[in-house]
C-alpha cells in the first residue's frame, strides 16, 4: 500500500481541497508511485484515508480524468495511463524517458530487412533508386502496454544488418562511430489503419499522432527516417515557445 | 500563366528527371508561385511545355502529392493545399506565417464572451472559482480556406471587453501592455466532432491537430489558454531536436 497521507489537503490553504488533492495526486503520479495501468486509490480509499468528503476526492479524480493522466474502466475503477512527456527540442529516447516515468520500456519486433527505399525516403535520404535501405519495424512497450508502432528506415550502407540493433537504435549508432546530433520531426495526425489500430489496441480510425523525424550526421548527412505512430492518450508532445 | 520554363529538368544531371522536377515545383510552390486551391499545371501541360515525357511528369506530380503539398479533385485535376510549416520553437503568429507563404490570413468570429472558466483553465490559468474568463472562438483562414479552428481563454481581469480584439491577439496584447512572451504548446490528435467537421469542411471523425497553448507574460504569470483545432492536411508543424 502506497503512504496516502502524503496527498492530504490542508484546508488552512485558500485553495479548493480538490484542487489541491488533485496537484498533489498529479506530483506522486509524475514521481511513479504508481505503475502504467496500476489502479489509483478510489474515491472512497482517498475520502477515508485522507479525511475528506467523498464529493472532494470525486473532484479531484475528476481533474486528474480531464488531464488524461488516468482513465476509467467500466466497473473496475481508475487505472494510470502510461503517459509519456516528450519535450519537442531535444532527441531523448524512448527507453530514457519511461525509465524517468517510472515505467519499464521494452521493444517487440515486427520487421527486420534490406529493401528498396520508397519515393519519399529515397528524397529525404538523398538516395540514387537503386540503393537499398535497412527498414525496421517494431511496437514499443512501457510496462506491458503498447505505446507506439515505430518503423525506421536507413540506407543500407550504413546499416547492412539490421537484425543487430538491440533496443536502441541511436546506442547502436553510437557504437558504429556513426551518431545522429540532430534531427527534424514533422507531427501530423492520422486515422488509425485496421492493422494498426489492432497493434496497438484501438478502435480502428482512432485519431494517433504521427511523428516523422529525419536524423542527421554531425556532416548533416541524413541517415536515419523514422515514423512514429503514437497512441494518442499516452503521449503528451510539448514544445516551448518564445517570441 | 507562369513562366513553367524554369521548371524544366537538367537532363545531364545523374538524379532522376521527375525528382528534379519535384524539387523545382516544390521550391516553386514554398516561393508562392501559387495560391491556395489555385489549379496546377496539368501532366500534360508540364509535358508539352517542358519537352518531358508524361510518365516523368505524373511522377513528379506524385512526389508532390505523397509529400501533401498538392492534392487531387476527382475530374479536376490537381490542387495547391494552403499548407502552412509551424516551426515548434518560435511562437510566430498565424497570420504572420501565412504572409510569408503567399497567402492571404484572415479570422471569422464564432463567439466572444465573458464567462465561467473550465476546471482545465482553473488550474492553467491560476483562477479562483469565482474568477471570469474571456472566451473566444474564430475560424482561420487562408484566402478563402478554413485552416482551423481557434478558442482562447484569457482571464476577464486582463480581457474585460474580448469584442474589442482585432485580427491578432498577440497584438492586442502588446497594445495593453501585457505581452506574452513565452507558451507551452501540448500536442495532441483527436477525431473531430460532427460541429468542427463542419466547421472545417471534412468528414466527422477525421483525424485533426489539436495544439493547447499557455502563455505567460514575461513575469511567468500564464494569461492564456488557446485550443487550435488544425486541419491536418494544412498544418505542417517541424521541430528540430538536437541531443
Amino acid at each position: 500500500m502506497n503512504d496516502l497521507h502524503a496527498l492530504r489537503p490542508d484546508d488552512s490553504q485558500p485553495t479548493p481541497l480538490y484542487l489541491q488533492l488533485a496537484r498533489n495526486l498529479e506530483a506522486a503520479i509524475h514521481a511513479g508511485q504508481w505503475k502504467a495501468e496500476q489502479a489509483m486509490p478510489s474515491e472512497r480509499n482517498l475520502s477515508e484515508m485522507l479525511g475528506i468528503s467523498r464529493v472532494t476526492a470525486r473532484k479531484a479524480l475528476e481533474v486528474l480524468l480531464d488531464q488524461g493522466l488516468i482513465r476509467r474502466l467500466q466497473g473496475s475503477g481508475t487505472f494510470i495511463t502510461p503517459r509519456l512527456e516528450q519535450p519537442l527540442s531535444r532527441l531523448s529516447g524512448f527507453s530514457e524517458m519511461l525509465r524517468l516515468k517510472g515505467f519499464v520500456p521494452s521493444s517487440q519486433w515486427l520487421e527486420r530487412e534490406i529493401t528498396l527505399p520508397t519515393h519519399e525516403e529515397l528524397i529525404r535520404l538523398g538516395l540514387s533508386p537503386n540503393d537499398k535501405v535497412a527498414r525496421m519495424k517494431r511496437l514499443r512497450k512501457a510496462d506491458d502496454t503498447v505505446m507506439a508502432i515505430e518503423m525506421s528506415t536507413l540506407p543500407a550502407s550504413i546499416m547492412p544488418k539490421p537484425q543487430v540493433v538491440g533496443d536502441s537504435l541511436y546506442e547502436h549508432l553510437d557504437s558504429i562511430g556513426k551518431p545522429i546530433v540532430r534531427a527534424l520531426q514533422h507531427i501530423q495526425a492520422i486515422n488509425a489503419s485496421d492493422e494498426f489500430a489492432a497493434l496497438v489496441g484501438i478502435p480502428s480510425g482512432t485519431a494517433m499522432l504521427l511523428m516523422t523525424r529525419v536524423g542527421y550526421l554531425e556532416d548533416n548527412t541524413p541517415i536515419e527516417v523514422t515514423d512514429t505512430y503514437c497512441r494518442n492518450d499516452y503521449y503528451d508532445f510539448v514544445a516551448e515557445l518564445r517570441r
